[in-house]
Parts: C-alpha cells; structure tokens; sequence
C-alpha cells in the first residue's frame, strides 16, 4: 500500500454535458464512461482517484489548492485552456506534476485554440483520442510519477 | 399554448448595477426597467421569460446548461463578450439559438471592446441602444424561432 | 403630422440582387420584400421612408448629401463597411443618427468582415437577422429620434 | 452555334492608358492590342467576347450584375484587386466562373499587391505576361467551362 | 505667356461640405473660399488653376486621365488617402507632380489616417493648415515645377 | 472620527497560498503578515480596513459591490489582471480610487504579464515589493484619499 | 491473422543522436531503447512495426509514399514540425492516420516551437514524455485504428 | 533546328502521386497525363521539354544547378513555395525565366499558402487549373523567351 | 513693433552637413541658403527667427525650454522625428504652436520614416520641398499665429 | 551613522518644468517640492540623498557611472522610459537596486507609454502618484536596501 | 603537433556556383579561391580543415553528426540560415563552437534575410564581407578554441 | 607612407566600463585592452587609429562630421544600435565605409537586440566574439579599403 499513488483527474467548462453534445466533436463517450475507464486502469496500478469537474475557475484553483498534497493532476482545461492564467498560476504554486488532456485535436481547430497557457508549466500535453486522452494521460503520469 | 416559447435573458458581469452607474454609457435604465420592457412584449407575443444574472461566468455557463431546453436566449455578457471562452463552448453544446445583445455600441469603444468571442455562435448581435437592445433581441429571436 | 419623421434607407453593392442569389447566406427575400415590411411599420408610425440602393460609393455619399436634412437613416453598407473611409466621412459630416445593418451575422464570417469602419459613427449596429435586420434598425432607429 | 459561348472581359482602373505609360512595368501593347489578340482566339473557338473597361469600382460591379448570364469572366481588376470587396461579392453573387489576371507579376512587387481580395472566388489567377496574361486567361477559362 | 503653367486642384469626397461642417475639425471656410485663395496667388504667378471636387473615386481618376497634359496637380484626397490604390496609380501612370494637401494634421488623428497610400507617388505632403494647406501646396507645387 | 476613512484591500486567485509557495519570486511573508503591516499602519492614521481574498473573479466583483460606499481600494489582482474586463468594468462602475499593487515586479517577468488590463481604471500602479507594495499602496491611495 | 495491423514509426532530423546528446532536455534513452519499448507492445497487440530515421526531409516524405498502404503512422517530425509543408502535405495526400509526438514538451520551450505544421492533419498530438510520448502514440494509434 | 528552345518542367513535393491522391483538390489526372499534354504543345512549337520531379529540395536544386543552360524553367515548387528560400536562391543564381504554376488556386486556400517565396524571382505565376496551369506555363514562357 | 512675432527654426541631427551630402536625397542647398531664405521672408513680415541646429536631443529640448516665450517654432527634426519622446514631450510642455517640416517627402521612403512621434502635438506637418520646406512652415505657422 | 545610506535620485528630460507645465497631468508641484518631501524623509531615516536632473541621455549615463558605488537609485526616466536602451544597460552594468516611478499612471495613457525598457532591470515600478511616487519609491529602495 | 586543431568549413545551398553567378552581391571569388585562402592560413597556425558544401540540408545535417569530434566548424548556411531549424538543432546537438559567416551583409538585405534561426547556438556572427568572412571567422573561431 | 591609411574606432554606451561589469556577458577584457590589441595590428599595416568613446548619441555624431575625412569606421553602437536613427544618418552622410562589430552574439539575446539600425548601412556586421570582435572588424574593414 505505502506504494499506492493519489492522482487527480480534473475536467474544465461543458464537460459533464459530454457525449450527449455535439459528438461530430467530442465523441459519444460521457464522462461516466471516462470515469470507468480510468477506474479500471487505477485498480490495476495501485493509485487512487479523485474526479472533479467545474465549470466554474475558481473552484477548479480552489480544488487544486485542497489537494495540493496529491502526487499529480491529469486536467482537461476545456475552454479555460486559453484564458485562464489563475489556473496557470494555480499549478505552478502547489507544483504537483501535471498533464493537460483534450478531447479533440485542439491543433486542428480555431486558430485561437492553439496555444494553451496552461502548457507550459505541465509536464506534457496529450490531444485528439477522445476519453482515451484522459487514460492515455494518466498512464503519462503515473509513469513519470514513479520514475522521478 | 402549444405555441408559447419560453426564451431565456441572462445579464453578465456589472450589469445588477445598471441604471445607478456611468449613466452617459449605459443610460439611466435599470435591469427592472429592461425587465418591464420586455415582460410586455412577451405577454402580447405567447412568450414565457426566465430573467438571470451573475457576475460570475460559471453560474452563467450552469444557467444555461440547466435550462438547455428552452427555445431560444438573449444574451447580454457584458464583460465576459471578450473574455469567455468557456461561455462561447456552452452556447455551442446546448446549440439553442442565441442573439447577442450590448446596451453601448460596442464597436465604437475601445479596441479590445470590438471582438466579440460569442458572436460567431449567435443568430446575430444587436448593440448600441440602451434597453431597448433588449426588447431588439427578444423581438429578432422570437422572429427567428418562429420561422424555423 | 408635425410628429412625422423621415428616415432614409440605404443599402449598399450588390443588395440589388437580393433574394435570387446565394440564398443560404442572405435569405430569399427580395429588396422589394424588405420595402414593403418597413413601409408597412413605417405607416403605423407616422414615418416617411426614402429607399435608396447603389453599387457606387460615391452615389451613396451623394445621397447622403442631398438628403441631409433627414431625421435619421437606416443604412447596410455591404461590401463598403470594410472598405470604405469616404462613407464614414460623410456620415460624421451630416451628424444625422445612424444604425448599421447587416443581413448575415457578419461577426461568424471571414476575419476581414468583423471590423466596421462605419460602426464607429453610428448609433449601433444589428446583424444576423435576413431583412428583418432592416425592420430591427428602423424600429431602434425611430425610438432613438423620439426619446433624443 | 449552340455550342458558342460567350465571355466577359474585363478591365479595370487606369488600364484604358495602357500601352502609353510606364511601359517598363505594364509594356507597350495598348488595351486594342489586347482585344484584337483575344478577338483572334475567340473566333477560331466559338467564343463570342464582351470588353468592358472602367475607373469606377460600381460600374465594374453594375457590368457584372447585367452579364451575369455570361458564361465566365476575364477580368484584371488592377488597383482593385487589393481594394475591393464589393467586386468580390459581385463575383459571388452571380457565381460564374472567373479568372483573374495581372499584367505584372504583382507578387513581385510591393508588399500590398501580393494580397488579392478577388482570388478567393474565382478559378484561378494568372500574372506577370503583359496582355498575354488576358489571353492566358481567356484559355484557361473556356477549358474550364468546356469541361464543367 | 510661354511661361504661364496650369495647374488641377483636386478635393476628394466630403469636401463640396466644407466650412458648414464639423468646423471644430476642418475649419469654417468653404470650398469658395479656398478658390478665391488660390485664383488670387495664382493671378499674381501667371498660374491657370482648373478646380474639381468629385465624391466618386472613378471620376477623380477619369479627370486626372483626361487633365494628364497639366504642368503639375495639388490633390486632397480626403478619404481617398487611406483606400484608394487606383488614384495612386492614376498619379503614377500620368506622371505629374503632385502635391497632396489636408486641412486637418492627419498624424493627430485616428490611428487609420496616419499612412497615406497616395503620399509615395507624390513630391510632398502638407497637412494641418485648413485651406492654407491649398495654398501652400500651390506655392510648394509652382516652386518645383519652375525649378525642374 | 468624522476624519476616518474605510479602505478595502482586495486580493486575487492563489494568494490565499502567499508566503509558503514559489517564495523565490513571491517572498517568504503571508497574506497574514500583510495584514499585520497593514494594520499597524492603518491603526496609526485613523483608516479601517477590510480584506477580502478570493479565487473567483465573480465573488471579488461581488465584494466590490457590495462595498461600493468605501473610500478606496487597494487591490492585487494577482492574475486577473491579465484577464478579467469584468474587475476592470466593475471599478469603472463604483468610480471608486483605487491602487492596483503587485508582490513581485511584473514588468520583468513574462511579456503576457506586462499588460494590465485593470491599471487604466486605477489611480496608480506599484508592483515588485513583495507584500511591502501592499503598504506602499495602502500609503499612497489614502494619501490621495486625504488631499482629494 | 487477419486481424494484425502495420504501423510506420518515423522520427525526424537528429534523433539518431538521441540519448547520447543533451539528455537534459531529451533524456537518456536511445533510439533503440524506444524500439524495444515498442517492440514489446507491438508483440502483445498483433501490431508489425517499421521504423524510420532520416535527417532529409525528402526520404521521410519518400518513405510515406512508399509505404502509404501501412494501417497509420507514429511520428516525431522533431524539427520539421515547424518548417516542414510538404511532410503535412505528404499526410494528407496518403491519409492514413497519424499520430504526432514529441520528447519534449514543445509548448514549454521557444515560441517558434509551439506551432505545428503537422498537427492539423494528425489524429492527436503528445508531448512531453520522453520515448514514452512514442508508446503512448501507438497506444493511441492503435485504438484508433481498431475502432474506426 | 536553330530555332529550337529546351526547357525544364519541374514539380516539387508529393506530385509524383498526382491523380491517384486528393482528386477533389488537385484533380484525377496523373504526372503522365501532364507530360502528354506539355509534349504535345511542344512537338508543334520547337520545344525540347526535360521533365523532373523530386519530393527533396537538394535533388531540385541540383536539377536547376546542372541544367543552368536551359532557356527556361516551369516549376510548380508545390509545398516548397512556402518555404524554400533555396530554391529561390536557386532560380536567382541561374537567373533563367521560370514560370512558377500551381494545380490548385493557392490564392483561395489557407493563409499560409497565399504567400509565395519563388513568384518574386520568377516571370509570373499561374494557378488554379489543374494540369492545364502547366500548359498555360509551358505556352507563357516560350512566348516570353522568344519575344526577349 | 508691437506686432512683431519672434519665431524659432531649429533643425536636428546631421542637418550641419546639409548641401555637402547626399545632395540626391536632401538636395544641393546648404543651411546657410534656407538661413538667408527664411530672413527674407521675415524681413517682409514682422518676424523674428532664431535658429539653432544640434545633433543632441537634450540640447534640442533645453534650447526649447530656454525660448519657451517665443510664439511659434518651425522644427525639422531629421532622425529624431521617429525616435524621440522626449523633444515630443517638450513640446507638450511648452505649449507654443509647433510645424514639423522635413527636405525628403518621409512619406516615400523606408517603412520606419513614415511615422512621427512629433506631428501628433504640431500644428501640422510639410514634407518634400527641400529647403523650401522650411519657407512654407514658416508661412504656414506665422499665418497661424497671427490668425488665433 | 555607519548605518548611513546614500541613495541617487535621477530625473530625466522635462521634469525640470515640474509645476508650471501641464499641472491637468503631472501636478502643480515643482522639482523643488519634491527635494523637499524626499529630504525630510530622508533626515528622518539616515539617508544621504544626490538629485540629478538632465536632459540629455548621456548626461543621466555618465551620472550613474560616476555615482556608482551609491546603495540605490530612485528613477524617474520620463521619456526616456520608453526609447533608452542605453540607460537600462548603464543600470545593468551598476548593479544597484534601482526603483523606476512616474509622475503620472502610464499605464493610463497612450499605448507607447505602457511599455517600458527601463522596468525589466529594476526592482520594482511606482506610477501615478505625482511627486508622492518619488517618495513612494524611497521609502520601497530604502527597505529593499536595509532588508538585503 | 598535439596542439593541432581539426575545424568543419560548411557552406550551405547554392554557394557551389560562387564566384560565378550574381557576382555584385556574392562577389567574384570562387569556393575554391575560399579554400585556398583558408589553407594558406591553416597552413600557418596548426589547422587541418574539412571542407563540405552541399545543397541539401539533410547532407549537411548528417555531416555534422559525422563529425561531431571536430573542434569547431565555421559556416555559411547560406539559404537554410533563414529556414532550418533542424540545422539549429544539430548544432546544438553536437555542442561544438561554430562561428557562422555570410558573404553579403544579411542586414542589409530583403527584411527575411535578417533574422538567423541558427546564430543563437552560435559563438558568434560574421557578415559582409565576401570570402574574407569565412577567413575572419576561421580566425575568430581557433581563436576562441584556444582560449577556452 | 602614402600608402597609410587612418581609421576611427568608435564605441558607443557604457563601454567605459568594459571588463569591470558583467564579465560573463562582455568578457574581462577593458577599453584599454581592446586599444592595445588594435594598436599592434595597426602598427603592422600602416593604419593610424583614432579611439573615441561617448555616452552621448550626439557626441558620436558629431565625431563622425568632423573626421569624415578617414578612410572608415570600426563602430561598437551598443545600445545606440536598436534605437539611433541619427547615427545612421550620420554614417549615410558621410558614406565612409563602416563595420558595426558587437562583443556579446546580439543575435542569441532579447529579441529587439536582433534588429540594427545601424547594419543597413555598414559594410558588415561581426558579433559575438568579445574584444577580438573590434580587432576582427578592423582587418576586415582594412583589407576592404585596400581592394576599393
């Protein structure tokens, strides 16, 4: 057990409206399902998770602030990705590694969700598998988790 | 009744102290003012309002998700027009039509006051006459809803 | 009858061909179907309306000119709205009221067409709304006179 | 004869001067040259010509909306090309195919010339070979239309 | 009377107003007036002056084409400045010098009026003395044309 | 007593963590130790203060609002500044003095964080002393306060 | 059998070196210690894997054509992500899917590292995670193809 | 015989897949078609045509270097337009005519591709009609190269 | 006497060589000549010039500062136009009427010649004339004074 | 009085003006109200003060280099904030703790006003406070000196 | 002899047709007068030199890697200076001192010819000078080695 | 004798400090040690050296008339390189030859110390090599004098 990690997994703005909008997008996969996804490979590889999910900033900074203890943060920024320098600075200040997850290929679309400021002070960025992104993110974590 | 529509109106940010504040902007009009305006319209029309305001984006962005079902929104953000992402994402997720409201002419302010990151998911944009913006908006979007 | 006003309407290139070309982007209604819904308020409210179109620039200033004296005008500059500096010009030089109009919501178009070198002089602007866009701009636009 | 089809050809500002100025940028052929070098061609392929020249922007625009059952456009639209919307939406509205041509080459020259307004609704552009480029032009467009 | 020279004075759009309108920013004399200026210099400096006021871009051009045998021209663009690429090849095709002229110190106004499309092909550009600026540029424009 | 004056001190997203993250650029002190310092200051020259700390944009608009009879405002908009029209617009809405303070000197950090959007609408601005700006600030507005 | 797909792995200029060469910002592992990682999922997964290292853009572009019947692709254009229009060129023109990675975490590092060229017509992008970003690609991939 | 002209043929990138890939954007005929049409011209017209496509910038360069003799080159540099200033050094160096063609309109695609590096050292360029802008290259630039 | 108005001419960096250098750019007369050309005019109208040339800004501003009750100044600041705040602000700070003069027409020459950090607190600007430039200022600024 | 610090107070081009010059702006003090108000704090603090007032960027240069060994400078740069690359090396090169203010809020006023060059070598900024920021700025420099 | 030095000499596209082409900018030298004059210094200060010039960056690249041992490499990317960062990439890859040398004065050129991707990973620039820069920069490259 | 030439060496800003400040980045050399390395090299070929060092932009010009007679100019701008217009000038008026040499590489620092104002007009640019930089300079500039 004392091998056992605590990883968050928070998603941004419209998220719990997923799979049942605009699935041409953001597939038809809900949030649920991403949940059991996730739930499944944890339990494989000892580490527990904690889901949030808000659509509103401060929340999203005050839940990373409360977990500050945790060992990393998988986070979909949704919409926040390009307008949030209070998360930005939220990540830097508990300086938990952190991976930045998208559904879609947010560098395949509007010029203006191209550049993300929450990046450069994650470890890495994963987009455009749809939930996957978010285990894909995970297994990105805990492996760099247990590496360091 | 089977005709009746009910249609949203949401107020962004600064907007509970209108008619109090910067008169020579904004006009002496207050939100009660708009609110009477446009409830006597809606009794002439079979229109049913549900009035909201916030000066927070998320309580916006859940307002909408909670009232997904309703038939069409006027939207005044208010500050959130050149900031919100997030408010623009959830407007696309419950695709309900939507007419962009503005009390001043927008485009005759300052520079960054020109982009509207919400426009390009409305119906249309209405700006520069006080109140009356309002009952524009309500009148064009029950026009809109009527015809489709 | 002294409580008459007049109110020109303009509309700028290519308006002519209204309703028989490229219908998915400015609706099937004709020019001629915008005149008769304006005539048709504008006889319930005691206003004369002047029509005017013309694919010249210099036509357009012109008629701004001659008519002057006018209590306000309703104008869609199309193509000019980008493009032209001369018709702003003149607008600020006749300092009568002004409301821009747009067929489409020229705000979720091309990057060339969401700035208005018009807008600046005017009273507001109203897109996205087919001709009734025309209907909206009188409507506001003789509000605006009576209360001035 | 059914098989004949007819063309516009197009000119715009300051090109009824050409051949006597500047010649070291635009060359010595006059705009007659250019007519009888097409003339020349269109008569051994069934094509019937209609030149139309003018410094006023509305009058290209008005040409175009009394033509519009032609079969295709030639058009060099000169100063205009870095200018003009509205010939733009004059091309659109009548949707017929068109091919823009240059007497210089204008993506050798100053940095403003290098961007057309009118390129994007038409076939194709051709620059940079005096009045051979109108019957490049010429060319190219009854190809096209031949094998729509 | 060898010696005599002529020599076009051209006002661009919205100048047929001056001196009724917005005289905060253009002054209080009219177009008469700034005749009357020069025809008094020009009587004194065996000048012949040929006036021309035009709203329409194409006639401003279709003057200079068929005026192209004068010793020199002092142009006030007005709006022109700013869009018009056809009258600065109108200038470059007939090439005469020419002198542009504004009553208003365009590098104190909106940023937009600072760059002048038309300055480039010109000998020199005066602005900010009402019709002086005529005038001077009449003095300025007879100077070098006698010197050359 | 009459002589006494009420000034609020604002604080934005993730200073709630002052003093115990990032001290290499925030300093060593906490929000707390800032309210000791302010306090004694504040005790000696007859002032009352307020503090207010939060992590959503929405909850300090609020604040604002609801203490819009104050003196004055000293406010650290941490990231916010960057971002937030909606503070920006609700400082215009109170016309209330205010003195934008930052701990560390945002002039020299990254080019994102060299704009403030909230500065235009402040008496002034004073950034780069760790929580000493925040006295220097409290200083400077109730001087300003005092003379006005 | 039936069911075993091919999957390309491309890495571009200078991953040859890797491992051996500033392993600060590229860590310590070899390409070769990525084959093996890759090797030994391929073998649980029914997937045949080809690798490919070139520092000439044209052979990589050559390789794709050559093997443009593969399932998809696995790529880490390392410095063409930036420059390189014809390798994007190249993806579309076989439109496999294609999943794009990086070692590092490009959008930490310079501004000119942020913007790729080929990520528009990629499936998804990874980054940050050492030659793990490879075997996360695949993963990715090979979901992708074996839902489709 | 004296008479007689050669002339290079050119093509860049990804074209040696011309016709089988992206029909909707470049057409279905093949690179053999395109030579069948460019042999016919010039069996009719004295021309000795050398054709060669590369998909590596180096091998066209050297193309260029060992055939500086030729009379003239038609190049369609594909996706090195946009970013080769080689290639363009190259043409400048053997400072040959070239005639730069393009299968689609690259005026009327993404931003990135309107701007061409080559077209400044080259005749003209043509673009927008398949394997026809060949052609109507091949018949631009022996008409140049007999006329100089 | 009593209508006597004395006027300053300074000139800036380089201009000493004026006549000697360059004599295609700025023309063959000295500062010597535009002395002598200026004095005759004042001799005929009451004025009283004081010149002064330096190539030190700060010599510019105290010598501005030192004749701070003088009624107008001509000034051609050559290299400083484009780089000096600081003679801006001296002039702001004196609050004399101002004509900005220049020898070469700025207005056609490099990208950074065109914009002048002085013109927005002059009277006006005259560019072009060579020495001759100076002459029209002073005409244009003693007209001015004697006008307000 | 080993305890004693010497601090530089430099003013740079026009604030010898301070006070009688644009007092809507910078305030009805003079420089001498400013000696007064910093020399007071001075006597009550232990603080040997040096004040430096010049219009010429070489001068403020040579003034640094030669009181180099000074425990702090307070800056008013002025213009110079804005164009002086020279003074912001001339402080990299001292080393001293340095305290950039401004008379009035520049970050309220014209866009090239709100970046300054001097900023990103100081330790903090202080503007908008009239001769109370010199003194503002003391009391920062002093206890940034005496906490070091 | 355990004193020698090996040095890379590197020149980039085109530069093999030195000294024949172009030869106002490039001059009339030829690679091989470059040689030449490089040995005879070699010859004297204990240099062996590799010479390599090619007109493919992925040559160059794989050149590079080859010789990675070597004590430093002067080079002339020519074209690729502008272009490649998979050169930059090499460079910093194989961590040797490399001093980069142009014929012509890149500063002085078109405004895309100023800006280096590969100076910064480079010792130092040198431009302007014909052959002569390849030998100030063997000079200033030994010079350096030796020093370290 | 005859054969003697002399040279200026110039050095611009906060050069009098050089080897005592930021050694890592301008090295430990000082003034002096640059004079003497120079002196040697001079002593060799028959060139006279004539240092000058200002901290004053106007001073360096003024240096520049009054030796305009020299055969050319080794200058170190400094800062003065990325903001004096003036000193550009000054170098076009007298049009000796010049080579601008920098110690520190400017094109691996901030980004506006890339761009020269200086460069355009200099023969070349060498950067990046300390002291060794103004020797190199002075051989290439010499062996540039002798070939003219």
């Amino acid at each position: 057990m004392g091998n056992r990690m605590n990883i968050l997994v928070v998603s941004g703005p419209n998220l719990n409206l997923l799979g049942t909008r605009e699935p041409d997008i953001y597939g038809t996969s809900s949030l649920d399902d991403m949940k059991k996804l996730l739930l499944a490979y944890a339990g494989d590889h000892d580490i527990d998770l904690d889901f949030f999910q808000s659509n509103l900033e401060g929340d999203i900074i005050n839940y990373i602030h409360r977990n500050s203890e945790a060992r990393g943060m998988v986070i979909n920024p949704a919409a926040f990705t390009h307008t949030s320098v209070a998360i930005r600075d939220a990540i830097s200040a508990v300086q938990m590694p952190v991976v930045e997850v998208h559904l879609s290929n947010i560098h395949a679309r509007e010029e203006f969700r191209r550049i993300s400021l929450i990046a450069p002070v994650c470890v890495g960025q994963i987009s455009g598998f749809g939930i996957n992104s978010y285990l894909l993110g995970l297994t990105a974590l805990s492996d760099y988790v247990r590496k360091k």
